[in-house]
């Protein structure tokens, strides 16, 4: 229950994993887990740890309840050492930067790894590994490399192109070039303007002026999928 | 307090609406409301009752915490009447079919609104005017003409395409007709397969295949974008 708070998985170096999904997810990418906890009815959970070479305790629901971060934590709960940072040297990447919802930060890796970016969590932004993060990601943190990083130049190592989304006043969203960095701002302020004028692009969507602005997930989507896709097709003709 | 649960809000007819942003979304669009409780050093909620007509409750720091519904709520709370289902009788809407997370739901009718939609809720999707699905649209549930459905006849009613969204198998987005209804599925299934049947289109993000799909209001937002913007420019040249 430690590894429930932040600062004690920084201590502990490790973090926790809950449900099938996620626990399977991480011995299918190579992972050493520590302890699993699974109910004692959860024959896949006790596979699990079978696969995963994991110590296997056996739990009541009640247990399971309190070892879990959700409302109704589904068992296996599992222990791994947070992996080594591992920020992608180059090539395609989405930046959180001072994007501070763990539901955002994991809703954008998920999307960097569907259209194949790497993720780079700047200053501000949610911790890479909290159990938040992981269940909002679904397992999309095995299939990516993703890392932190603290400045701007080091978001440009290796040649990259900084793509400021901005609420107003950027061009419409379009194709990117291949060394692409989405930068994604903070929930309610967006990104810092130096940061916006620092950038070498800047991409607004267009809306109706209905809402003030789009979810900040939402936004880094589009930019990031229309970054790879090119134009739409017209489906009006078909 | 009873307005936190589904049943008590069905009851009174009423809802809970947090924070000023919500409460002066509501007071703008011309909603009448209850009674609102603000703590007493609270001079924006204050304000808000005396330009909303409300009755205006003090409270302190910790009834505040009570009447709320998020861990941290913010003053002021408002009870408002839950408005009359006004589905939109035909054009472009977003539908949500069986998506039963709050925040996918309110998420979908932030963007609906974004992109000019109304929004339909379908069977087994969120209730549209709770507190969550209030938060997570961020006061776009006052821009855009919203309601329940119960089927999918009553969805083509206006003479609408059905536009059914699906994880494989079908066409790349891109510009829809003036009357299309994007449906969008249960989180965890997806559509049900005689839904996607009866469509008249069905599409699909291309992925990477790194991860088996993309979050639904993610997905939602991509093909509606798309639906009225059309095909993107190419950011590459510039």
């Amino acid at each position: 229950m430690r590894l429930h708070r932040s600062r004690g998985r920084a201590q502990a170096g490790a973090t926790l994993l809950e449900g099938p999904h996620l626990v399977g997810a991480a011995i299918d990418a190579g992972h050493r887990l520590g302890t699993v906890f699974a109910t004692s009815g959860d024959a896949v959970g006790t596979e699990l740890a079978r696969r995963g070479g994991a110590e296997l305790l056996a739990v009541d629901d009640r247990t399971l309840q309190r070892l879990g971060t959700t409302e109704a934590p589904q068992s296996p709960i599992a222990v791994m050492a947070v992996p080594t940072d591992q920020p992608p040297p180059g090539g395609r990447v989405i930046v959180a930067w001072g994007l501070a919802d763990p539901g955002n930060c994991g809703t954008l890796i998920r999307i960097a790894a569907a259209f194949g970016y790497g993720f780079l969590a700047g200053p501000g932004s949610a911790e890479l590994w909290s159990p938040k993060v992981l269940r909002a990601a679904a397992g999309a943190h095995f299939t990516l490399r993703l890392g932190r990083v603290d400045t701007l130049e080091a978001v440009r190592a290796g040649g990259r192109t900084i793509v400021a989304t901005v609420a107003r006043g950027g061009m419409a969203p379009g194709t990117l070039p291949a060394s692409a960095a989405i930068l994604v701002g903070n929930e309610a302020h967006g990104l810092a303007a130096e940061i916006v004028s620092a950038a070498d692009m800047r991409v607004t969507i267009p809306t109706s002026g209905a809402v003030e602005s789009l979810n900040a997930a939402v936004a880094g989507a589009i930019v990031a999928y229309l970054g790879v896709a090119g134009p739409g097709t017209n489906l009006s003709a078909s």
